[in-house]
């Protein structure tokens, strides 16, 4: 399509579609510019169709797509309305899940073991030693491959994990009620820096990190929840987009926020010295600690948005680290996957690219709920870090603004002067407009234990929205159009 | 004067002086427009004489100019060397200043007891029912009338302190070292916000407050800082600038990070357990406590730039809440003093700006450092609160590299693209560029007791800076201009 805008000193022309026009209009004198577009459903004809069955009409209140536009109003509503406190710390998972037996959970969507990356094996048979399932990393092994282990995702039990996102039995868990809804959320600990479970490594230092983790910062965590009260994690997420923090690759300022929030309870709480000062110590010395607060805090926001008729907003983005997959929340349990990319971003000294694993782990929850990539105009200081101007970090937030039913006024981006992240990712909008949401994070070496070797941004595969439009569309097939 | 830019068509004119030009311009048809310029020295002309002799050559060594241009090289040297470490906290001033005896310091320049503001003197008669040279506020202000009290200022002890800056000799105070140079500096204990003493305020519950900082508070941070070792104050300054402060009237991050600093130390110190919970109760609760620690770090390294021979640095802001004064780095230690203006910017409900006290306090030391007003791009949390958008902020930072001589590496402002924050104002940049250096502020109630009624900028007067031009034009005249 062409568009002449005539004049009487010359042709000026607007051309969508086929480049070649642009260059005949040029090629005669004349001013032209190529307008970037793509049909609806990137050429998909059926794409198309189920698109234009699925948008909604303000005139029409019957047809489909606008039945889709009041459910997702109600989504976002949820979303905004939901008050994640952290009443808990479990001091182990069964506590909170007690058939949760000889269980493993684990990141994203199933995964059998044999296709599982190297960073998750590792973490199983880490998580297998931790819990004297076996004696060496060998026999663990030797069980995961026989399926003595069974095998589960930390969505399914309401949970969240960064990373490989491996929860066992005895591991303690952060326990978040969204008082707005009553539904509960969990998340694991963070383990720190360094040789972790969570990035794979399964040696004796790890797993004694983790038997102090569940039997000095677990227990000293909850005798300080247990006096400070139970504790707003969305307003120190909102503190946090106030200082540099978009909540899921920097969350400097969240740690300190809830350090400052539990060190006098703690002060008066009935715990032994020592696990006192080690725990103030181990929080203050790991600038990441809240990313795991940031995850269930988003988790039990976005479950609050779940099960909605018709809605077409997406409530979880989890990675394993072979697929990224959506749920959505008018369309049940199901994952919507493909394969993920590998992030674009700076590697640590001595890594590259081929060194890395597929994007991994369940954090792009923060994203859902409008942090982390969606929040990117807020932390400059992390753009520095993934390679990025700051203007570039304006540029993201702004972007997912044309994927997203609205803008979360409690979620304030300063660099944005002061308007509210985007809320509630529209497959919908994401298909239409042919944008991906971005999304920060860690990157993992592919091989277990090494760690993290860099930082970046990713973006979820776009066949993650196709499929799941085209799933909402036989949804809704019979339903008048608008 | 008016250059014509003479084209086929119309007559454009760029204007350079008396407006009348312009509209004759325009009147006629053609195109004008008025350049904002003025000459050197504001059209004085002992002031622009003053200036050019002041003014270096790279060409000629031995001028003035150039060896004014040199000694300002070395003093944002020191500057930038500077490692302001919190060393100690002193049980009382007396243990710093034996001889500090029955005077009272106070913010800015001198200011004869009838003179001052109403909120400086409320705090004088608050420390002295604190010190127990008086049983009534009505005998303490006899005392001061008749000049029983000694007053001095807060800086010619190395000593700055927020607002009315009243310290006596039982408060205790931060004690401050510059690794680099060796200095001392010293600041009094934020008291929290509500009725204080820095406000003037002196009933009951002000002085019972100040005996829980000297009895409680101070010594439970002294144990603190002495289990920590000595803190970097300049690394938590830098680190906030990256988390939303300007390290003036935003500290959010900074007093986090102090907190964060000192947390794990405090759980091992020995010290009794509701000290100890009170005292992070205390700071947790009060995000300008990281205010007086930014003041103190800020004091240490301006010293170290002062007494530099022919230097036109500024070392030192000041306002007694009468006047604003400067003291320059060449120019010993005379305040160039002028009457202060009051801050523009938001108050609280029930107040206005003929509420509002002239600028006043030590804290302009921050800006003369290079925080507050000249990393305002860091904080646009900040200037929300005082009624300015993003982009102003940014603007006021670029401003003020105008008036500076070199940018700080290591405060890095993340909306400029991680350059380094202005750093060392130079009075012949500042009167030459007729641009007044820009100060983030707390508005206080002009009655003694009332205390913060908002939160503004202020500049500071422009007569500071020429007089000081034209005392360092003096103390170089017979060398050669350039």
């Amino acid at each position: 399509m062409s568009v002449g805008l005539l004049d009487q000193s010359e042709l000026s022309v607007i051309n969508v579609g086929v480049d070649g026009f642009t260059q005949s209009v040029t090629d005669a004198g004349g001013k032209a510019v190529a307008l970037q577009w793509q049909p609806p459903g990137d050429g998909d004809p059926s794409l198309a169709w189920a698109l234009a069955g699925l948008s909604g009409d303000a005139d029409d209140e019957q047809c489909a797509g606008s039945r889709i536009d009041r459910a997702n109003a109600l989504a976002v509503e949820r979303i905004m309305a939901a008050q994640p406190m952290l009443v808990d710390v479990a001091l182990h998972a069964r506590d909170v899940w007690p058939d949760v037996g000889r269980t493993l959970l684990h990141a994203g969507a199933p995964v059998e073991w044999k296709n599982m990356c190297g960073p998750m094996q590792g973490a199983m048979i880490g998580a297998a030693l931790y819990e004297d399932w076996a004696d060496t990393p060998q026999a663990a092994r030797a069980m995961l491959e026989r399926g003595e282990i069974a095998l589960a995702q930390c969505h399914d039990f309401g949970a969240v994990g960064p990373m490989a996102g491996v929860i066992s039995s005895s591991m303690p868990v952060l326990v978040v009620r969204n008082e707005a809804q009553g539904n509960m959320a969990y998340s694991n600990l963070s383990e720190g820096i360094g040789k972790v479970l969570r990035f794979g490594a399964n040696g004796p230092d790890v797993i004694e990190r983790l038997r102090w983790i569940e039997n000095v910062l677990a227990p000293t965590l909850k005798a300080a929840v247990k006096k400070a009260g139970a504790i707003n994690l969305k307003m120190l997420q909102a503190q946090a987009l106030l200082m540099g923090d978009e909540a899921h690759s920097r969350n400097a300022a969240g740690t300190l926020l809830l350090l400052a929030a539990i060190a006098a309870p703690l002060a008066d709480a009935d715990v032994d010295a020592k696990a006192r000062r080690e725990t103030l110590a181990f929080i203050a010395g790991n600038s990441q600690f809240f990313l795991n607060f940031s995850m269930v805090s988003s988790k039990a926001t976005m479950d609050a948005a779940h099960g909605i008729d018709g809605c077409s907003v997406v409530t979880a983005m989890a990675r394993n680290g072979v697929t990224t997959a959506i749920r959505v929340s008018g369309l049940g349990r199901e994952w919507f996957q493909a394969p993920s990319d590998t992030p674009v971003g700076l590697y640590f000294p001595g890594f590259a690219e081929a060194d890395s694993n597929a994007d991994l782990g369940d954090s792009a929850i923060c994203e859902t709920a409008g942090f982390g990539g969606f929040s990117l105009a807020a932390s400059p200081a992390l753009v520095q870090l993934v390679g990025g101007t700051v203007s570039q970090a304006v540029a993201y937030s702004r972007e997912m603004f044309e994927l997203t039913v609205t803008r979360n006024a409690s979620l304030s981006l300063p660099n944005l002067d002061f308007t509210g992240a985007p809320c509630g990712i529209d497959i919908r909008k994401v298909v239409d407009n042919n944008i991906r949401p971005v999304i920060t994070t860690g990157i993992a070496h592919k091989e277990a234990g090494i760690g993290q070797i860099g930082a970046g941004i990713v973006r979820a595969p776009m066949a993650c929205f196709t499929q799941a439009v085209l799933a909402l569309s036989r949804r809704v097939a019979g339903s008048p159009s608008c």
